[in-house]
C-alpha cells in the first residue's frame, strides 16, 4: 500500500487546530503540519476550505476535510487505536456529540463574551458562563475525563479551556474556573493537561498571552476616566 | 426480546421535529409523537432536555437524546433499514456532516434573516441567502439528492426549505429558490417533496402561512408611512 498523506493546516495559536493535532497524536498518524498567514491565507486553504476560508482543514490522501468536530469524526472512524468515540454504546456517541456541540455554540462563546466586555457587561457574560461551566461540569461526576478512563470527543472539543481560562485570567485579572465553585472541573484540567500527549502539544503561554492581549485591547479596550 | 419504546418529544410546525420524523418513517420505526406546547413546557420535556429545554427529543427506552442532527446519528446507529449516512466511506460521511453544519450554523440563519428584515436590510440579507443556496447548490451535481440516489443526511437537514421556501415566499412577496438562479436546488425540491415518506408528513400549509405570518408581524413590522 502507497504511503497514506497526511496535511494539516492550521495555525500555532487556534484552538480548533489544536483539536486535531491531539486526535492525529492520540492515534498515532504522522502528518505534515501548515501554518497559515490568516492575513495572507495560502491558495491551497481557499482552495480546500472554499465555503468558510478557514482552518482548521485536515487534508488525507488529497481529500480536504473542515471543520475541526468533523474532522475528529472523520479521524476515528479512519484510524484505528486510542477511541475517540465509545465504540459499542450509540446513546454514549449522541451524548458525546450533544456536549460537544453545547461546548461549540454555547460555552466557548459565552467564555469569549466575559474577555471581550468591560463592567456590569462582564458581571453579566461572566454569570452565563458560570452556568454553562455548571451544566458540563455535571458530565464528570464519577469519571477522570468526559470520555471516562481516556480521553474522548467532548475532552478534545473542551481541551483548549485547560491552558487558555488561565491565560485569558492572567489578562482579566478574573478566575474562570474556580476550585471551590467547580472541583470536578478543576480536577478535570489538572488531568487533562498533564496527559503526556496534551502536555507536549501547548502552544507558548507567553505568546498566546501577548496576542489574547492584544484581542483584548480590539475588543475591549480601557475606558479612558 | 421487550417491546422497545420510542417517543418523540416535538411540535407540529417544527423543521426541527420534522427532521427526526423523516428519519423515523424512512426507517420504519415505530413511534409515539408527543406535541409540545412551547408556551408551557411539559415537565417531562424540561427534565430530559434540562440544558436547552427545547424539542426535538428522542427518548429511546427511557434515554433521552436532544439535537436534532445528533438525533439523526443516532437513530442512523441504531436501527438498520433506510442509510441515512453513506456506509462505507469516511470521506463521503465527512462531507455529510461538514454541509449539515453549513446548512444549520450559515443557510437557515440566513434565510431567516431574509424573512425578518425589509428594504434594504433584507436586500443584502436576500444577497447573503442566495450565496449560501449557491454554495451548497454544487454539491447536487449528477445527483437527485444530496445523498445520491436515497435521501441522506444533508436531504435531511435541509429539507425544511423544500415546503418552508413557498410559505415564506408566499408572506414576503419574494422568490427564494428561482429555477433560474439556482436550478440543480429547484429540482431537488420536487424530487425531495414528492418522495412518498416526505410528502406525507408535510405540516398543514395553511396553518403554516398563519403561524410565520404572525412572526413576520412581530418581527418585521409593516412601517406606517
Amino acid at each position: 500500500m502507497a504511503k497514506e498523506e497526511v496535511k494539516l493546516f492550521g495555525t500555532w495559536s487556534s484552538p480548533f487546530s489544536l483539536r486535531v493535532t491531539w486526535a492525529l497524536k492520540l492515534k498515532g498518524v504522522e502528518y505534515e503540519f501548515i501554518e497559515e498567514d490568516l492575513s495572507n491565507k495560502s491558495s491551497l486553504l481557499l482552495q480546500y476550505n472554499s465555503v468558510h476560508k478557514k482552518i482548521p482543514v485536515l487534508v488525507h490522501n488529497g481529500k480536504p476535510i473542515s471543520e475541526s468536530s468533523v474532522i475528529l469524526e472523520y479521524i476515528d472512524e479512519t484510524w484505528k487505536g486510542h477511541n475517540i468515540f465509545p465504540v459499542d454504546d450509540p446513546h454514549e456517541r449522541a451524548s458525546a456529540r450533544f456536549w460537544a456541540k453545547f461546548v461549540d455554540d454555547k460555552l466557548l462563546p459565552s467564555l469569549w463574551n466575559v474577555f471581550v466586555t468591560q463592567g456590569k457587561e462582564q458581571e453579566e457574560a461572566s454569570l452565563v458562563a458560570l452556568e454553562n461551566l455548571r451544566n458540563i461540569e455535571k458530565e464528570l461526576e464519577g469519571k477522570k475525563y468526559f470520555g471516562g478512563e481516556m480521553i474522548g470527543f467532548v475532552d478534545i472539543i473542551l481541551g483548549c479551556i485547560a491552558n487558555m481560562a488561565d491565560i485569558l485570567d492572567e489578562i482579566t485579572g478574573l478566575k474562570t474556573v474556580e476550585k471551590d465553585k467547580l472541583p470536578l472541573l478543576s480536577a478535570w484540567i489538572e488531568n487533562f493537561s498533564s496527559a503526556p500527549i496534551i502536555k507536549d502539544s501547548w502552544p507558548s503561554g507567553d505568546r498566546l498571552v501577548t496576542k489574547y492581549r492584544l484581542y483584548r485591547t480590539m475588543f475591549a479596550p480601557p475606558k479612558s476616566s
